[in-house]
């Protein structure tokens, strides 16, 4: 990404325009969330605020977690697959299993794995139009969901986190 | 809002096709705050988890005034005028002013306020065209910032809050 453009919301070569404002977004959520992390170490990514919080690093690998599931939902109408569960349930679920296996591991493993799944999904947005954005499923409710949405939402879940990444990162670090 | 297409970015009756979408998220980042707090007594809206730390209440009025400046930056080109800073200065710095003066409200008294901030908002946005979301201006270093980055980061900014409101808010009822 160019870091010149990184307030522009518009169009980006490679991606058709819609695409394109959906992908800016998505950039700089991931931009904020790199500087929420910068420079942190093993203990502090692996800090618990009490014993119902999850680190620093659970968060990371739940963001990228729900990428994941989002690219299943969107680019091949499915659920997680058996492989994918084993890999990414604790991230996906949190709580008490992902405070025991995901823990001990150097920032740039986090960001290793993040920057692997939006690889992936920048891949697939690349092969799309628009009109894709607007595709919909039917929640149980009947309330439909587009594509648009599903998108947006990956990234807003992004900005949820990172609220909390801040919060956890003042006072993980104010401890050391 | 219809709620029956929260789950849809799009096009929205009275916006242009890009402002549409760019309302759609921003109308469901709110459904999700307004969710988040839904039901919080004066004492939990008041909470402060530690000395440093902002309440939900002051979070809500952060949400709004930051609301406000985007506001007054894309609709009318300059900075919170003095009538403005005196209504909304605390909630905008928030720390130690914010945990003085915003406390002992009801939870209507904050979500008034957001409500009568967004109205103002749509109004504007509603009198505009896609190609003001282009328009942009420069920063300090050089970097182009469009409309359509200020107001995705209004929203943006929002649900990073959420998801301190979130974490606050489990903390805040569990002591009660």
């Amino acid at each position: 990404m160019d870091d010149r453009d990184l307030f522009l919301i518009g169009v980006i070569p490679g991606f058709t325009p819609q695409i394109g404002r959906l992908v800016s977004m998505m950039n700089y959520a991931r931009y904020t969330t790199l500087s929420a992390v910068e420079g942190l170490e093993v203990d502090e990514l692996d800090y618990l605020r009490d014993p119902q919080s999850n680190s620093i690093g659970a968060i990371l690998s739940h963001i990228a977690a729900s990428e994941v599931g989002y690219q299943a939902a969107t680019f091949h109408a499915r659920d997680l697959n058996e492989e994918e569960r084993l890999e990414w349930g604790a991230a996906l679920d949190l709580g008490e299993r992902a405070r025991r296996e995901i823990r001990g591991h150097e920032l740039d493993y986090y960001l290793r794995r993040m920057e692997e799944v939006r690889a992936k999904t920048l891949e697939e947005l690349g092969r799309r139009e628009d009109q894709w954005l607007e595709e919909h499923t039917s929640l149980g409710s009947g309330q439909r969901v587009n594509n648009y949405f599903k998108w947006f939402h990956v990234f807003g879940h992004e900005l949820n986190h990172r609220g909390q990444i801040r919060w956890l990162r003042r006072h993980a670090t104010a401890r050391t």
